[in-house]
């Protein structure tokens, strides 16, 4: 198929794929950020941030193994966290006391010559870390073919800010010049062999106090690691602020399709003009539209394209069947496992002409349906639009109603399941 | 008063104060963020960031004159923000194409030698950058007082990343000992003297090619600067993901403090109830509560200590009066120049007993209400809290208030304004 002839494009180059597996040292603690969890579990959207990152490794399909080293406190966490999330070719490690440590680890269980391994020995060796969630498989393959071809590489990144030398008395000594000097970055990748000899090489005080693998494989295997310009993404989440950063990209990333399924063909129906106006509002978003008897063939492709916020348009009804089936099928796609995915039911309604009470008591059971739905991690919410015979307050209606439904999908927050919404 | 003593006490230190002025290089370009709006005037909770960082300066009383330096493009926006957000104490300068060259027009308005200067001569000028949101006096009065004792200082960080050394043909030369370099930040300060002179004397490459002030007061001036270890929070606001960080910082700050107005005595009543769940459920955040009959008495101390949060607990009254009140004390404080002020007004209902048409009708007249008031940045929503007879289920209906309530303060996002939500 095309989508397999893209993977295979997409293989590190050369006349044979080299067999890559990644190191993941995720043993350190959060002193940096003031918080008693350690950066890498601490959650984003309720999921810890390193299943992002595990997420980023095991989409790349040439990458045959990941090992993760977690200290021995956090080893029943990480097993749960796999378990939930679902994350494939992962093979855990005990974490040593350091980042050189917990790294040494990994390469001992990769290697051969290790009785206990059930893992084979790649030819090329990622070490990447695990608070950075947004690597993306072109920089993962560029650092692996430079490995391949220079023995090491590694992901740099230009200097944010001036790098001085302070001298013993706290004062300005000199200042580098930033135009040649970079941030060296993960991830980066070894040959295999280069790294995990300089590992058995290196010294004590290396393995305590070094921080740079690129300068293990120049000092110990004379390799002059290849650099490779990375994107801004690569960055490490190290403060509180950086948390705060990626929850928001994930949920900007996430919040970029949306799916409406429309109960009417009735092209001139009001629920058609939401459309235009939902398409207005959010003019960087792509905007889907299907009928409900074409959902189910659908559905399949819409998920594949991770679709995470659906949008039901009820014209001809004020039930929940639609919603139920819907749900029933986002739950058998597994979808909300990874993300949580909103689910916005919208009616139309003339309140003033229409009888409130009887309308209102049938959709006030959203709650209890949102309540059981959101268990599997799927935000329901209820949406009523107001609809006046004048031109221009339907209008106005149709542009609030967007504004919720943008709201509701860019926040993505679990407080408001339930509530039935006017606009 | 106490509080004079306290500002003298943070004055900078020394027989006398020194007159201290701030030069704020604000004329970049926003090419780095991906974005065509530069970072300076991107909105953060729909306010320019620039902004908050001459809020931040300006709330330093002995700072006595903030300069700013903007392209001939931006300064009439730029006298825009000044006016809308009513900051004081500002000059604004034409920037330069450079950011030494904006830094430099900012300090020749400060030098008493330009004839058309209305500003008089500091002793010691700080410089800044306009995408620091953050700097606390803390750090001003640091490097202020160590400009005057060696001529200048910058505040310093710790490197997040190993810097590197890249040879011609991009592989690695070799990388830096972390411990032995720091990443130099801002605020910066200088005796003017040494700074004006080392401009003046400083080549046309230093004026297009530098980066750092401390380098050049150490070149043409001789004066090794003393380094001040600042906090994370000085980080430059550099890409879009600084700003989803900046943006979600500041909402966090002023939601640390939530007053409740509570229209019965009662202690027993379940609005007091309310009280103590919203207590459990924020629980590192400020919660106090007042009777209406004293809100104006006291409002003008709880505005004083920043409160941007507001729950109206209407126990006996299920109309706006008491709504109306507090929106317009709010409105004759001036509190929501800067910062958007959440309100929710809370009513309890029993919707299964009690006849629904009527008070809903009632209440429903808060969406053209709140339409009102968010023009002065006051965002208005209603809370309909369930109460059941039966004890489990009213300590549900509270909880999943308190969870409401928590989630409209948190996320403070105007879209939902208006709307009535039920626990
Ligand atoms: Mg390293
Ligand atoms: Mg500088």
């Amino acid at each position: 198929s095309t989508l397999n002839a893209a993977r295979a494009e997409a293989r590190p180059a050369g006349r044979r794929a080299p067999a890559v597996a990644a190191v993941l040292p995720a043993g350190g603690s959060g002193e940096r950020m003031g918080v008693p969890t350690p950066k890498q579990f601490c959650p984003v959207l309720e999921r810890p941030l390193i299943s992002y990152t595990l997420q980023a490794l095991e989409r790349v399909c040439w990458i045959k193994d990941i090992v993760v080293a977690v200290t021995g406190e956090n080893m029943e966490a990480m097993k749960g966290i796999i378990q939930k999330y679902q994350h494939q070719r992962i093979s855990l490690v005990e974490a040593g006391v350091t980042r050189h440590r917990s790294i040494f680890n990994g390469l001992k269980a990769l290697a051969e010559d290790q009785p206990d391994s059930k893992l084979s020995k790649p030819e090329v060796v990622i070490i990447h870390d695990a608070v950075r969630p947004f690597v993306e498989e072109d920089v993962l393959l560029k650092v692996v073919t430079a490995a391949k071809e220079y023995g090491a590489a590694g992901a740099i990144r230009p200097l944010v800010s001036t790098v001085i030398s302070p001298s013993a008395d706290g004062c300005l000594d000199h200042s580098l010049e930033r135009a040649r000097h970079r941030a060296s970055e993960m991830p980066q990748a070894f040959l295999f062999d280069v790294i995990y000899e300089a590992y058995q090489q290196c010294s004590d005080y290396d393995l305590e106090f070094g921080t740079e693998c690129l300068q293990l494989a120049l000092k110990y295997g004379h390799i002059k690691a290849k650099l490779v310009e990375g994107s801004p993404d690569l960055w490490k989440v190290t403060y509180k602020r950086d948390l705060y950063a990626a929850e928001s990209i994930i949920k900007e990333r996430i919040s970029q399709h949306i799916c409406l399924i429309m109960d009417t063909k009735d092209e001139n129906h009001v629920g058609h003009r939401l459309e235009e106006v939902l398409k207005d509002e959010l003019n960087h978003v792509k905007v889907t539209s299907r009928l409900p008897c074409h959902t189910g063939r659908d559905l399949d492709q819409i998920v594949s394209e991770q679709c995470y916020s659906y949008v039901c348009v009820n014209v001809m009804t004020s039930d929940f069947e639609e919603i139920r089936k819907l749900v029933n099928m986002l739950e058998e796609s597994n979808l909300s496992i990874l993300y949580p995915v909103v689910v916005i039911s919208v009616y139309f309604l003339d309140y003033k002409s229409v009888p409130f009470d009887q309308k209102m008591e049938n959709l006030m059971q959203i709650r209890e349906y949102a309540k059981e739905v959101k268990k599997r991690n799927i935000l329901l919410c209820g949406l009523l639009i107001y609809y006046p015979q004048d031109e221009q307050k339907l209008q106005e209606s149709l542009r609030q109603g967007a504004t919720i439904i943008a709201t509701l999908i860019k926040e993505r927050n679990s407080g408001l399941v339930g509530q039935l919404l006017v606009a």
